[in-house]
């Protein structure tokens, strides 16, 4: 290789490191624009230790919630444009609260339990080894139709039972992410080199359980055995890691 | 660069190459192991797309389903290990059919609506920019508890109709999705080079919309804002591309 082009490799190398720690910097610095104004407690921590590793920062991040949301009558979900927020929470939810909400609904009422959703800027391509990071285990009820309610008091009862239930198994998965994350940061295991993490020496455990070996290298398999687990096994987090380049 | 250490790097390029284009033979001459055995139709066309390009294949698929569950009595959703698939269709599904259905369940019945989702193997991280993509406009539901149902047959009939117009949508969104990947795939624009495909000039259109480019640049945004709209634009499939790097 000439030396002028390792010269160029080099420089290029500096100015995207520089180029991202200035990005960063300026993220970091800019209030925070969504309608709470502030990160949730329950992953403060989780959010801190990735800001503190120069490869990363983070750009969205929700802890989990309970939401109730007033949309049109279209009966094709929420759209963001229309909707109005008639309750949310990021604590256990009673269900007196949620009736007072939901007498406030005149268009099709729709309950969500969004689990914990994380978003990282990464340096580099091989650092987004943990980009985004996604639990999969919501629940989205529509519950009112032209502001009528379709279930019953004993159902909204049961529902908030359930999400009251996931929103806790939702804490304990983000405190075995943090403490998978801060493993896999103190063994240095996450580098921006070009090194490929392997699997079996992986702390996050983030991926799919290959019970079936035969079926991942199987043909266009529809995904019908193809679902998480919701299970409390310490190995595994529960969560799901994605990738999502820079420009998606 | 040493003779010696280019032919290395040569040489595994080569042998990586080579090395993708067997898993790739071995994969597709499986057995497709799924519960159905065959790829969803309304998705046919779209992986045979993606299997014709020598840097891709396909490993599983779903065009999306109505599924209804029977799972555990513990509330925290449907465990695979112990849950029972009471009916699942890829086409629209009537109250009737749902009702013979929901008559079996004996633990916590849950109905969902799962919109269409795609795994992609890719040869190199640069052509993951599309490696799975799913859509996000679900439904979980959860129906009954300890066998007795929680809601009427109204509420039921209800909650039919929406998931039989998403699943309507997720229809036109597949054929959006296979209209951008065609156009891509034709521009070539989508490559196992190392170019970044520029935003402007990329096809898939399926990053989330950036109504508020201070938001995106923000500090730790809960996604309180950040939700994908539902909405017939053409110029967005409204699907998520999503990368998984092979070894999660």
């Amino acid at each position: 290789m000439p030396k002028w082009r390792a010269r160029t490799l080099n420089s290029s190398r500096m100015d995207r490191s520089a180029e991202f720690k200035k990005w960063k910097a300026q993220c970091l610095s800019k209030a925070d624009l969504s309608r709470k104004g502030s990160v949730d407690e329950d992953v403060i921590e989780l959010v801190q230790l990735l800001n503190a590793r120069e490869q990363f920062f983070t750009t969205s991040s929700c802890a989990g919630r309970i939401l109730l949301l007033d949309g049109g009558i279209n009966g094709l979900g929420v759209q963001k444009q229309n909707c109005c927020w008639l309750l949310v929470t990021h604590i256990p939810c009673v269900k007196d609260d949620m009736m007072v909400a939901l007498k406030k609904a005149n268009g099709d009422a729709v309950f969500k339990f969004e689990p914990f959703v994380l978003h990282v800027q990464c340096r580099q391509l091989q650092d987004a080894q943990m980009l985004a990071v996604r639990s999969t285990h919501g629940l989205e009820v529509p519950l009112s139709h032209k502001g009528k309610l379709m279930v019953t008091e004993e159902y909204i009862e049961f529902l908030l039972n359930i999400a009251n239930q996931k929103m806790e198994e939702n804490k304990k998965r983000i405190e075995r992410f943090y403490n998978c994350l801060q493993l896999a940061l103190e063994r240095e295991t996450i580098t921006y080199s070009h090194t490929k993490i392997k699997e079996k020496n992986n702390p996050f455990c983030t991926h799919k359980k290959k019970r079936n070996p035969e079926k991942l290298r199987g043909k266009c398999i529809p995904e019908e055995n193809d679902k998480e687990p919701e299970n409390d096994d310490d190995s595994d987090p529960g969560i799901n890691v994605a990738i999502f380049p820079k420009d998606y």
